[in-house]
Protein backbone atom coordinates (compact mmCIF):
# COMPACT_ATOMS: atom_id res chain seq x y z
CA UNK A 1 0.00 0.00 0.00
CA UNK A 2 1.38 3.29 -0.91
CA UNK A 3 0.33 5.75 2.31
CA UNK A 4 1.24 9.73 2.47
CA UNK A 5 1.63 10.49 5.74
CA UNK A 6 1.11 13.89 6.82
CA UNK A 7 2.95 14.82 9.99
CA UNK A 8 5.24 11.64 9.74
CA UNK A 9 8.05 13.02 12.23
CA UNK A 10 5.55 14.03 14.83
CA UNK A 11 5.45 12.24 18.20
CA UNK A 12 2.21 10.02 16.94
CA UNK A 13 3.52 10.31 13.06
CA UNK A 14 6.24 8.40 13.49
CA UNK A 15 5.31 5.81 15.66
CA UNK A 16 2.78 5.33 12.68
CA UNK A 17 5.75 5.48 10.30
CA UNK A 18 7.95 2.78 12.43
CA UNK A 19 4.80 0.41 12.48
CA UNK A 20 3.98 0.62 8.54
CA UNK A 21 7.34 1.03 7.14
CA UNK A 22 8.41 -2.52 7.06
CA UNK A 23 5.03 -3.25 4.76
CA UNK A 24 4.22 -0.73 2.97
CA UNK A 25 5.23 2.59 0.71
CA UNK A 26 5.50 5.34 3.45
CA UNK A 27 5.96 9.61 2.01
CA UNK A 28 6.24 11.49 5.10
CA UNK A 29 5.17 15.08 4.46
CA UNK A 30 5.75 17.75 7.32
CA UNK A 31 6.02 21.64 6.95
CA UNK A 32 9.60 21.44 7.45
CA UNK A 33 11.00 17.50 7.64
CA UNK A 34 9.99 14.50 5.98
CA UNK A 35 9.95 13.55 2.20
CA UNK A 36 8.14 16.04 0.84
CA UNK A 37 7.23 19.90 2.60
CA UNK A 38 3.56 20.81 2.60
CA UNK A 39 1.75 24.03 4.00
CA UNK A 40 -1.35 22.54 5.27
CA UNK A 41 -3.02 25.86 6.14
CA UNK A 42 -2.15 26.60 2.31
CA UNK A 43 -4.47 24.78 -0.31
CA UNK A 44 -1.73 25.54 -3.23
CA UNK A 45 0.54 23.45 -1.03
CA UNK A 46 -1.77 20.98 -0.79
CA UNK A 47 -1.85 20.97 -4.26
CA UNK A 48 1.56 20.65 -4.95
CA UNK A 49 2.37 18.16 -2.30
CA UNK A 50 -0.20 15.80 -3.80
CA UNK A 51 1.53 16.13 -7.98
CA UNK A 52 4.96 14.93 -6.54
CA UNK A 53 3.45 11.89 -4.65
CA UNK A 54 1.24 10.73 -6.96
CA UNK A 55 -1.74 8.46 -6.68
CA UNK A 56 -1.70 6.78 -3.13
CA UNK A 57 -3.91 4.30 -1.62
CA UNK A 58 -4.26 5.65 2.03
CA UNK A 59 -3.63 9.47 3.43
CA UNK A 60 -3.21 9.69 7.33
CA UNK A 61 -3.17 13.62 9.13
CA UNK A 62 -1.24 13.50 12.35
CA UNK A 63 -0.22 17.28 12.31
CA UNK A 64 -1.97 20.61 13.34
CA UNK A 65 -2.46 22.37 16.10
CA UNK A 66 -4.60 25.13 18.31
CA UNK A 67 -3.61 27.44 20.82
CA UNK A 68 -4.74 27.29 24.25
CA UNK A 69 -6.27 30.02 26.58
CA UNK A 70 -8.57 30.60 29.72
CA UNK A 71 -12.13 31.47 27.77
CA UNK A 72 -12.02 34.98 29.61
CA UNK A 73 -9.28 35.75 27.13
CA UNK A 74 -9.89 33.75 24.35
CA UNK A 75 -10.87 36.05 20.67
CA UNK A 76 -11.30 34.87 17.52
CA UNK A 77 -7.88 35.32 16.75
CA UNK A 78 -7.42 32.18 18.79
CA UNK A 79 -10.01 30.25 17.47
CA UNK A 80 -8.91 31.54 13.66
CA UNK A 81 -5.39 30.37 14.36
CA UNK A 82 -6.85 26.51 15.25
CA UNK A 83 -9.09 26.82 12.36
CA UNK A 84 -6.42 27.70 9.61
CA UNK A 85 -4.06 24.99 11.29
CA UNK A 86 -5.75 21.84 12.45
CA UNK A 87 -9.35 21.94 11.44
CA UNK A 88 -9.77 23.61 8.05
CA UNK A 89 -5.82 22.11 7.48
CA UNK A 90 -7.05 18.78 7.78
CA UNK A 91 -10.27 19.05 5.74
CA UNK A 92 -8.37 21.21 2.70
CA UNK A 93 -6.05 17.78 2.73
CA UNK A 94 -9.13 15.61 2.79
CA UNK A 95 -11.05 17.53 0.04
CA UNK A 96 -7.74 17.59 -2.00
CA UNK A 97 -6.76 14.47 -1.20
CA UNK A 98 -9.78 12.61 -2.34
CA UNK A 99 -8.92 13.58 -6.15
CA UNK A 100 -5.24 11.79 -5.65
CA UNK A 101 -6.41 8.14 -4.29
CA UNK A 102 -6.83 5.04 -6.15
CA UNK A 103 -10.03 3.24 -6.16
CA UNK A 104 -10.85 1.66 -2.33
CA UNK A 105 -8.70 4.18 -0.46
CA UNK A 106 -9.05 5.79 2.69
CA UNK A 107 -8.56 9.25 4.67
CA UNK A 108 -7.08 9.39 8.11
CA UNK A 109 -7.65 12.52 10.46
CA UNK A 110 -6.86 13.36 14.04
CA UNK A 111 -8.91 15.06 16.75
CA UNK A 112 -8.54 14.31 20.47
CA UNK A 113 -10.45 13.73 23.35
CA UNK A 114 -11.21 16.87 24.01
CA UNK A 115 -14.25 17.45 22.13
CA UNK A 116 -16.03 14.99 24.84
CA UNK A 117 -14.00 15.65 27.95
CA UNK A 118 -12.49 19.33 27.85
CA UNK A 119 -10.07 20.53 30.30
CA UNK A 120 -9.45 24.20 31.32
CA UNK A 121 -7.61 26.27 28.44
CA UNK A 122 -8.80 23.85 26.15
CA UNK A 123 -11.95 25.54 24.21
CA UNK A 124 -10.51 25.85 21.23
CA UNK A 125 -9.01 22.41 21.01
CA UNK A 126 -12.53 21.14 21.92
CA UNK A 127 -14.21 23.25 19.17
CA UNK A 128 -11.51 22.18 16.14
CA UNK A 129 -11.47 18.58 17.53
CA UNK A 130 -15.16 18.46 17.56
CA UNK A 131 -15.39 20.36 13.95
CA UNK A 132 -12.86 17.36 12.50
CA UNK A 133 -14.91 14.97 13.86
CA UNK A 134 -18.04 16.31 12.25
CA UNK A 135 -16.61 16.90 8.68
CA UNK A 136 -15.72 13.20 9.13
CA UNK A 137 -19.21 11.92 10.00
CA UNK A 138 -20.60 14.39 7.46
CA UNK A 139 -18.39 13.93 4.37
CA UNK A 140 -18.49 9.69 4.63
CA UNK A 141 -21.10 8.67 2.84
CA UNK A 142 -20.70 11.10 -0.10
CA UNK A 143 -17.04 9.51 0.09
CA UNK A 144 -18.23 6.10 -0.12
CA UNK A 145 -20.10 6.57 -3.36
CA UNK A 146 -16.80 7.12 -4.84
CA UNK A 147 -15.33 4.04 -3.27
CA UNK A 148 -13.64 6.39 -0.14
CA UNK A 149 -13.40 5.57 3.24
CA UNK A 150 -12.81 8.33 5.73
CA UNK A 151 -12.46 8.15 9.66
CA UNK A 152 -10.53 10.22 12.48
CA UNK A 153 -8.80 8.99 14.97
CA UNK A 154 -9.53 10.43 18.36
CA UNK A 155 -6.64 10.34 21.27
CA UNK A 156 -6.37 10.64 24.32
CA UNK A 157 -2.67 12.60 25.81
CA UNK A 158 -0.73 10.36 24.76
CA UNK A 159 2.25 8.21 26.99
CA UNK A 160 5.08 10.14 24.70
CA UNK A 161 3.44 13.56 25.49
CA UNK A 162 2.66 13.19 29.28
CA UNK A 163 5.95 14.52 30.54
CA UNK A 164 5.84 17.30 28.43
CA UNK A 165 1.86 18.53 28.90
CA UNK A 166 0.21 15.92 31.07
CA UNK A 167 -0.37 18.28 34.06
CA UNK A 168 -3.28 20.26 31.57
CA UNK A 169 -4.76 16.83 31.58
CA UNK A 170 -5.52 16.22 35.59
CA UNK A 171 -6.23 12.83 36.03
CA UNK A 172 -6.57 11.51 32.48
CA UNK A 173 -4.77 8.14 31.99
CA UNK A 174 -1.82 8.72 29.53
CA UNK A 175 -2.57 6.24 26.42
CA UNK A 176 -0.20 3.96 24.97
CA UNK A 177 1.60 4.67 21.89
CA UNK A 178 0.22 1.05 20.46
CA UNK A 179 -3.22 1.67 21.27
CA UNK A 180 -3.08 4.95 19.16
CA UNK A 181 -1.56 3.43 16.33
CA UNK A 182 -3.59 0.46 16.10
CA UNK A 183 -6.47 3.65 16.14
CA UNK A 184 -5.02 4.81 12.57
CA UNK A 185 -4.11 1.01 11.55
CA UNK A 186 -7.54 0.14 11.95
CA UNK A 187 -8.99 2.47 9.98
CA UNK A 188 -6.18 2.33 7.22
CA UNK A 189 -6.25 -1.47 6.90
CA UNK A 190 -9.44 -2.12 8.43
CA UNK A 191 -13.44 -1.68 6.29
CA UNK A 192 -14.97 1.17 8.45
CA UNK A 193 -15.84 4.45 7.42
CA UNK A 194 -17.29 7.42 8.71
CA UNK A 195 -15.99 6.73 12.29
CA UNK A 196 -14.67 8.83 15.03
CA UNK A 197 -12.63 6.07 16.75
CA UNK A 198 -11.35 6.64 19.87
CA UNK A 199 -7.75 6.29 21.13
CA UNK A 200 -8.46 6.32 24.84
CA UNK B 1 -35.60 37.65 33.17
CA UNK B 2 -33.92 40.20 30.42
CA UNK B 3 -33.12 38.11 27.33
CA UNK B 4 -31.12 39.04 24.21
CA UNK B 5 -32.52 36.87 21.71
CA UNK B 6 -30.72 37.04 18.33
CA UNK B 7 -32.17 35.36 15.11
CA UNK B 8 -35.68 36.26 17.18
CA UNK B 9 -37.71 36.53 13.62
CA UNK B 10 -36.33 33.64 12.29
CA UNK B 11 -38.11 30.30 12.02
CA UNK B 12 -37.13 29.24 15.38
CA UNK B 13 -36.59 32.49 16.89
CA UNK B 14 -40.19 33.62 16.44
CA UNK B 15 -41.45 30.42 18.08
CA UNK B 16 -39.11 30.98 21.13
CA UNK B 17 -40.23 34.71 21.19
CA UNK B 18 -44.09 33.78 21.84
CA UNK B 19 -43.45 31.16 23.98
CA UNK B 20 -41.22 33.67 26.57
CA UNK B 21 -42.91 37.15 25.88
CA UNK B 22 -45.79 37.49 28.39
CA UNK B 23 -43.16 36.93 31.49
CA UNK B 24 -39.61 38.32 30.42
CA UNK B 25 -38.42 41.03 28.86
CA UNK B 26 -37.37 40.58 25.73
CA UNK B 27 -34.94 42.41 23.08
CA UNK B 28 -34.82 40.47 19.60
CA UNK B 29 -31.92 41.21 17.26
CA UNK B 30 -30.90 40.18 13.85
CA UNK B 31 -29.36 41.61 11.03
CA UNK B 32 -31.66 43.83 9.59
CA UNK B 33 -35.34 42.85 12.07
CA UNK B 34 -35.44 43.21 15.73
CA UNK B 35 -35.05 45.25 18.48
CA UNK B 36 -31.74 45.89 17.95
CA UNK B 37 -29.14 45.12 14.65
CA UNK B 38 -26.28 43.18 14.36
CA UNK B 39 -24.10 41.27 11.82
CA UNK B 40 -23.02 38.42 13.88
CA UNK B 41 -19.76 37.62 11.18
CA UNK B 42 -18.36 40.93 12.96
CA UNK B 43 -17.10 41.44 16.24
CA UNK B 44 -17.45 45.33 16.39
CA UNK B 45 -21.05 44.94 15.33
CA UNK B 46 -21.79 42.52 17.98
CA UNK B 47 -19.62 44.26 20.86
CA UNK B 48 -21.58 47.57 19.49
CA UNK B 49 -24.49 45.16 19.85
CA UNK B 50 -24.13 44.72 23.50
CA UNK B 51 -23.17 48.36 24.91
CA UNK B 52 -27.08 49.22 23.66
CA UNK B 53 -28.82 45.86 25.11
CA UNK B 54 -26.74 46.88 28.67
CA UNK B 55 -26.55 44.25 30.70
CA UNK B 56 -28.63 40.67 30.34
CA UNK B 57 -29.75 37.39 32.49
CA UNK B 58 -29.78 35.49 28.94
CA UNK B 59 -28.31 35.28 25.75
CA UNK B 60 -29.96 32.84 22.75
CA UNK B 61 -28.70 32.72 19.57
CA UNK B 62 -30.76 31.04 16.87
CA UNK B 63 -29.16 32.27 13.67
CA UNK B 64 -26.24 31.58 11.40
CA UNK B 65 -26.06 29.33 8.67
CA UNK B 66 -23.84 27.33 6.52
CA UNK B 67 -23.76 26.62 2.40
CA UNK B 68 -24.93 23.06 1.00
CA UNK B 69 -22.61 21.16 -1.97
CA UNK B 70 -21.58 17.88 -2.39
CA UNK B 71 -18.54 16.69 -1.09
CA UNK B 72 -16.52 16.71 -4.37
CA UNK B 73 -16.94 20.03 -5.09
CA UNK B 74 -16.48 21.62 -1.84
CA UNK B 75 -13.96 23.89 -1.31
CA UNK B 76 -12.61 25.60 1.69
CA UNK B 77 -14.69 28.96 0.68
CA UNK B 78 -17.64 26.80 1.12
CA UNK B 79 -16.40 26.01 4.90
CA UNK B 80 -15.25 29.82 5.67
CA UNK B 81 -18.58 30.93 4.50
CA UNK B 82 -20.36 28.63 7.33
CA UNK B 83 -16.72 29.55 9.92
CA UNK B 84 -17.68 32.84 9.65
CA UNK B 85 -21.25 32.36 10.50
CA UNK B 86 -22.83 29.73 12.15
CA UNK B 87 -19.33 28.87 14.05
CA UNK B 88 -17.33 31.76 14.61
CA UNK B 89 -20.91 34.26 14.42
CA UNK B 90 -22.13 32.35 17.35
CA UNK B 91 -19.11 32.25 19.77
CA UNK B 92 -17.96 35.57 19.20
CA UNK B 93 -21.15 36.19 20.46
CA UNK B 94 -20.78 33.68 23.43
CA UNK B 95 -16.86 35.35 23.86
CA UNK B 96 -18.39 38.75 24.09
CA UNK B 97 -21.46 38.19 25.58
CA UNK B 98 -19.53 36.60 28.47
CA UNK B 99 -18.74 40.01 29.98
CA UNK B 100 -22.56 41.51 29.55
CA UNK B 101 -24.15 38.62 31.37
CA UNK B 102 -26.17 38.97 35.04
CA UNK B 103 -24.34 36.46 37.58
CA UNK B 104 -26.12 33.45 37.04
CA UNK B 105 -27.04 34.37 33.36
CA UNK B 106 -26.99 31.65 30.64
CA UNK B 107 -25.67 31.55 27.32
CA UNK B 108 -27.48 29.27 24.52
CA UNK B 109 -26.50 28.53 21.12
CA UNK B 110 -28.18 26.37 18.31
CA UNK B 111 -26.60 23.72 16.24
CA UNK B 112 -28.12 20.92 14.52
CA UNK B 113 -28.67 16.77 14.21
CA UNK B 114 -26.27 16.88 11.53
CA UNK B 115 -23.51 16.91 13.79
CA UNK B 116 -24.16 13.33 13.91
CA UNK B 117 -26.72 12.20 11.34
CA UNK B 118 -25.32 13.75 8.27
CA UNK B 119 -27.25 13.83 4.73
CA UNK B 120 -26.19 14.38 1.29
CA UNK B 121 -24.69 17.91 0.54
CA UNK B 122 -24.23 18.39 4.25
CA UNK B 123 -20.40 18.10 4.97
CA UNK B 124 -20.10 21.45 6.26
CA UNK B 125 -22.85 21.73 8.01
CA UNK B 126 -22.07 18.92 10.06
CA UNK B 127 -18.65 19.87 10.55
CA UNK B 128 -20.14 23.41 11.98
CA UNK B 129 -22.61 22.06 14.06
CA UNK B 130 -20.26 19.39 15.69
CA UNK B 131 -17.71 22.46 15.96
CA UNK B 132 -20.49 24.51 18.27
CA UNK B 133 -21.18 21.68 19.84
CA UNK B 134 -17.11 21.07 20.72
CA UNK B 135 -17.21 24.92 22.02
CA UNK B 136 -20.02 24.78 24.47
CA UNK B 137 -18.43 21.48 26.04
CA UNK B 138 -15.51 22.98 26.15
CA UNK B 139 -16.09 26.49 27.22
CA UNK B 140 -18.46 25.33 29.99
CA UNK B 141 -16.02 24.36 33.21
CA UNK B 142 -14.41 27.98 32.95
CA UNK B 143 -17.65 29.72 32.51
CA UNK B 144 -18.99 28.01 35.18
CA UNK B 145 -16.31 29.27 37.59
CA UNK B 146 -17.62 32.79 36.44
CA UNK B 147 -21.18 31.48 37.37
CA UNK B 148 -22.30 31.75 33.74
CA UNK B 149 -23.93 28.29 32.20
CA UNK B 150 -23.66 27.63 28.09
CA UNK B 151 -25.82 24.88 26.95
CA UNK B 152 -26.75 24.50 22.78
CA UNK B 153 -29.72 23.24 21.21
CA UNK B 154 -29.15 20.88 18.45
CA UNK B 155 -33.00 20.46 16.74
CA UNK B 156 -33.31 18.19 13.63
CA UNK B 157 -35.47 19.20 11.05
CA UNK B 158 -37.93 21.32 12.30
CA UNK B 159 -41.82 20.99 11.43
CA UNK B 160 -41.87 24.70 9.96
CA UNK B 161 -38.85 23.91 7.89
CA UNK B 162 -40.36 20.75 6.37
CA UNK B 163 -42.33 21.72 3.61
CA UNK B 164 -39.45 23.82 2.29
CA UNK B 165 -36.20 21.77 3.16
CA UNK B 166 -37.36 18.43 4.21
CA UNK B 167 -36.61 16.43 1.03
CA UNK B 168 -33.11 16.83 2.02
CA UNK B 169 -33.79 15.13 5.10
CA UNK B 170 -34.78 11.65 3.50
CA UNK B 171 -36.52 9.41 6.50
CA UNK B 172 -35.78 12.08 9.10
CA UNK B 173 -38.79 13.12 11.25
CA UNK B 174 -39.76 16.73 11.48
CA UNK B 175 -39.91 17.81 15.24
CA UNK B 176 -42.69 19.96 16.61
CA UNK B 177 -41.69 23.15 17.06
CA UNK B 178 -43.05 23.23 21.18
CA UNK B 179 -40.27 20.33 21.35
CA UNK B 180 -37.40 22.35 19.41
CA UNK B 181 -39.08 25.53 21.97
CA UNK B 182 -38.75 23.26 25.26
CA UNK B 183 -35.13 22.75 24.43
CA UNK B 184 -34.33 26.27 24.84
CA UNK B 185 -36.25 26.69 27.61
CA UNK B 186 -34.58 24.04 29.50
CA UNK B 187 -31.57 25.86 29.30
CA UNK B 188 -32.45 29.42 29.64
CA UNK B 189 -34.46 28.78 33.28
CA UNK B 190 -33.22 25.52 33.91
CA UNK B 191 -30.16 24.82 35.63
CA UNK B 192 -27.95 22.45 33.02
CA UNK B 193 -24.36 23.47 31.70
CA UNK B 194 -21.96 21.98 28.90
CA UNK B 195 -24.96 20.39 27.14
CA UNK B 196 -25.77 19.36 23.66
CA UNK B 197 -29.62 19.50 24.00
CA UNK B 198 -30.67 17.50 20.94
CA UNK B 199 -34.33 18.68 19.90
CA UNK B 200 -35.25 15.48 18.11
Amino acid sequence: MKILLVGGTGTIGKRIYWRLQDAHEIITAGSKSGDVQVDMTDPHSIEEMFTKTGKLDAMVVAAGGAPMAPVQELTQEHFYEGIRSKMMGQINLALIGQKHLNPGGSITLTSGILSEDPIALGAVLSTINSAVNGFVIGASGELLRQGIRINVVSPGIVEDSAEAIGSYFPGHNPVPMERVVNGYLKSILGICTGQVIKAY
